[in-house]
């Protein structure tokens, strides 16, 4: 098996590989590791592609302004659904990383760009019942899907005799709901539980926005959008299909949304089993790991490694030479 | 593989099946079935051993009281989390069930057990977190093992930035937990959720009242303790162990409260993957299948039949002769 391309100080290597692309793919989503110089109850530290913690990597802004400079398209792909891509710039430019709204790409916008795009249910059969937050409310919107559920206030109540009843005898369900899309919800309750899993009963198609397990917060793990969603899973009895990393239905949509040439498209992230995963499976052109995440260079040289980059670098930053 | 027995109408055969025990648990959980002669709507009704719907199976009272008179000890066993015996109890009375507080033996009151008499955890890191209703709080407190969670007010309400951090840090968290218990709760949030967790990280013990994935309620199916504690499964990544059917950690706990004679015992059910399974497996001396539930006779007749109990009745008014 071919080994992957050390990139770190080779400025004609560098040139060379960014010539060959069109797009850049950036995983955005922070990976915690073990950082046994802090304090124990809080021994965890974010890291990833583009930042640590709540910092940057060394000269992450001029290596985005560098590529586009040379007119490459960037797109940002998180998994985290609780947000909006409204939202998301609005944390880009806190953290000083130079994104347009446009740019980022969410598992909640994933999602709808599948609802509206890709599954097309017949209007108006195409209602979705929303388990999560805002953030996946506004990427509906944004792509005139019609919801319920979501953060409708009405919802946020424990369940009462008369609502077994009603759900039981569909007065409470809205029949127009073809789709029960799961994410990460805060505001979870057996009362939405419950009525997600009547409409999913009734025969409508499941999605999740991501089935991540856990979600790193505060220096700590806490439950996951998959998690969240795993009621309904154990209730029905089969799985939702995925729209975030490594699905390849994330794919799918970014390519319907951008209209990228997969073969001229590089994959850049820091985890071999999720991000690097996604590129090769998306057969992306190229794939780049930066081993500033928790997979490191003894992962992916010599003989018989599962998955392999085309290229790496020790730090995205690298990339300026 | 030998035939079941099949005792209805045979007088001399039902005498001699009962003298053979000491002991009789009956499966106390209905099951739904299709009822087309219904309402679309609430097309399934619930059978099982002694009720369907509202109504008692005829003779009920008459065979648990001729047992009783010939010094039968009958014991009632439900994956019921929610109830305690004493709710049971008052279930039972409104039915016109003969039954004694004692003779119930629920899931949860089968994990208190687990906990106080098997487990044994040394005291103060015995306390259990509790994610569930006052019946499992209830049988709890009938062993003297402490909790925390539960019904507590203070934790039915949304997450705040403030919990995230105040449990990634541990300062929310009660040094004593050693246990996490998870049964069904129809107040389950994000905040119970994550504390369960938390407590799991740390290394806590996973028990389940019971894993039934669905909950037969209004003629219809809700999300069940299994899946209201999915998320816990998902997130740590392991499962529960079950104190309810047709987990054996259930017949340990009726064998340790009632010291009953596994070889007198007489498993009474109408479900042959749960109920008869239950006392083949727990090695009891015997198994009868009554046929007013979801099996019936064609699953136990013949070759190769996978569970066959070692008799039969279409009703169990029939063991009145």
């Amino acid at each position: 098996m071919a080994q992957p391309r050390y990139l770190t100080g080779d400025k004609a290597g560098i040139e060379e590989f960014i010539d060959k692309f069109d797009s850049f793919l950036f995983d955005c989503d922070g990976v915690y590791i073990l950082a046994p110089n802090l304090t124990p109850a809080r021994n965890i530290l974010m890291v990833g592609v583009l930042w640590s913690g709540d910092h940057l990597f060394p000269k992450v802004p001029e290596v985005l302004e560098m590529l586009r400079s040379k007119g490459k398209q960037l797109v940002f792909v998180t998994n985290n659904s609780t947000k909006s891509r409204a939202d998301y710039k609005k944390k880009f430019d806190k953290l000083g990383i130079p994104a347009e709204v446009n740019e980022v790409f969410g598992s909640s916008y994933s999602a709808a760009i599948y609802i509206s795009r890709i599954l097309s249910l017949p209007s108006p059969k195409n209602k979705v019942f929303v388990l999560g937050e805002s953030g996946i409310e506004a990427e509906l919107e944004s792509e005139n899907v019609p919801y319920v559920g979501g953060t409708d206030p009405s919802l946020r109540r424990d369940i009462t005799p008369e609502d077994f009843a009603a759900i039981a005898d569909g007065s409470m369900l809205d029949d127009d709901v073809g789709i029960v899309l799961s994410g990460l919800d805060f505001h979870v309750n057996y009362l939405k539980l419950a009525i997600a899993f009547a409409y999913l009963r009734r025969g409508a198609q499941f999605l999740a926005t991501n089935t991540d397990s856990t979600l790193p917060m505060a220096h700590a793990f806490f439950p996951g959008a998959g998690s969240v969603g795993a009621p309904l899973v154990k209730s029905i009895g089969r799985e939702a299909l995925a729209l975030g990393k490594p699905s390849q239905a994330m794919m799918d949509a970014i390519e319907g949304k951008f209209k990228v040439d997969r073969e001229k498209t590089c994959m850049v992230g820091d985890r071999l089993n999720t991000d690097i995963q996604f590129g090769i499976e998306g057969k992306l052109g190229g794939t780049l790991m930066v081993c500033t995440g928790v997979n490191s260079k003894e992962d992916i040289l010599g003989e018989g490694k599962p998955i392999v980059p085309a290229a790496y670098v020790d730090s995205l930053g690298d990339l300026m030479g």
